[in-house]
């Protein structure tokens, strides 16, 4: 699994006044602790600092990556003022995060992307707003894909996120992102397929109970990325087991290693 | 899910020893429990008893359907002796578990099968021993299902299972056994997939993660029934989020209730 940690972002209590202090120290242990439970990327986001936004994010990236040795970083937000700053500071090839099908929004950020050649996420609505139905999703995927590829995008640098509904307000939208992302694989091959986990569980109980099963069964479905909380040590341990199932864990090694140094909670 | 709770079973410490000793209160109490915990049936199993086991499984029989108001039990011998003396004091229909390919179990235990009509779980494997691909476990599967229907029994009581081999040995045994579910269900619609959870994990560490993970993916790939320990909270937990989001449990309804009695472990 390709994980990106979501930790830093101003939407979180301790997070907020740290950057609004541009606190280094707090965001650099934010930083290091995600790396070391294997995250490939670093989510930063602090849209709600709303015009003080682009020099936060560059401020973060630049804090991020004097951390960790130059770990790549997920730039979230849609402000294109800010993503410019945080792209013209970033040392190697980021994740913008993220576009949609909405005309305005692909129209800001997709020179961005094609000019800095950076993975994106880009998620499955459009004008016409959220999708319901599977085909309505790979319908707007395969638009997406059309206009990122014409822009130069490789495959192997998108990330489409099939937009995860709460179950609580359809009971079927739990089979409807995992026939997506079979769909998707099958249309797009050497895509990738990322989400979220919290939007599942919206309006239940036992939320974390709910989101670890998703993330399995998601997997299961060929979901190869996602955003999460690395530092949820039942989440991770789960996310293990399901690589060693899914052989992407030759031998179990890391699982068995992981193990060995304590970090799988069982 | 339909759920076959494991419990009964003399190669449990405590288990032995109560059979031994024809201690009807302590079986109930496991019968009991196995009930509450929401199984449909109960497996009773003394096998390790030799000789004794004919009368001890009829024992046993008699013993949990008297605690549980006549709930089914899943008949867990090879011996048709045992299964005979079991079958003619059970009520109701019970699943006989179980078959294989391999020609005299299966000429001893088929016309019991029959006669009684039960229902019946059927392992793929024959005399040629365990198989290796999906391919040879369907080949297998689709003998047993010939055998099985010429002789009368319907596709909606079969069980297949599919033969799970321990990961450690081969990484890509789950994936097998994922693909082999998938299948079966495709070839034999209205037909029942089950299996056990602990051979997966064989020879690694964190046993109970790896089974717990395993359950959601095998549940993913289309597994409607297994044979586990319902007291296990944890695992029982992942199923029910699993149902949910399998739309499996109608508003969450089943969910939110094992949450407000305190079911849930997360």
């Amino acid at each position: 699994m390709i994980i990106i940690g979501e930790r830093i972002n101003s939407s979180r209590k301790a997070i907020a006044p740290a950057i609004a202090a541009r606190d280094s120290q707090l965001i650099t242990r934010e930083a290091s602790l995600q790396i070391a439970a294997g995250v490939s990327y670093i989510d930063v986001n602090c849209g709600t600092l709303m015009e003080e936004e682009p020099e936060a994010l560059e401020w973060l990236v630049k804090t991020v990556q004097d951390a960790t040795e130059g770990n790549l970083c997920s730039l979230d937000s849609p402000n294109p003022l800010a993503l410019e700053r945080a792209l013209k500071v970033h040392k190697g090839k980021p994740i913008v995060n993220s576009i949609t099908g909405e005309h305005e929004r692909l129209a800001a950020t997709l020179p961005l992307v094609r000019d800095y050649k950076t993975a994106i996420v880009a998620l499955v609505m459009n004008d016409n707003g959220m999708p319901e139905t599977a085909e309505e999703r790979l319908q707007i995927a395969d638009d997406l894909v059309n206009e990122l590829t014409k822009a130069g995008v490789e495959l192997t640098d998108i990330y489409l996120d099939p937009m995860v509904r709460p179950v609580s307000t359809g009971g079927h939208y739990g089979r409807v992102v995992f026939e997506t992302i079979q769909k998707m694989n099958q249309e797009f091959p050497g895509i990738h397929t990322i989400c979220g986990l919290s939007n599942i569980s919206f309006g239940l109980p036992a939320r974390k109970l709910m989101n670890q099963t998703f993330l399995i069964m998601a997997m299961m479905a060929g979901l190869d990325s996602a955003i999460l909380d690395p530092l949820d040590k039942r989440l991770m341990s789960l996310l293990k087991a399901a690589d060693v199932l899914l052989e992407q864990d030759d031998y179990a090694l890391k699982f068995i290693t992981a193990f060995r140094e304590e970090k799988l909670e069982f």
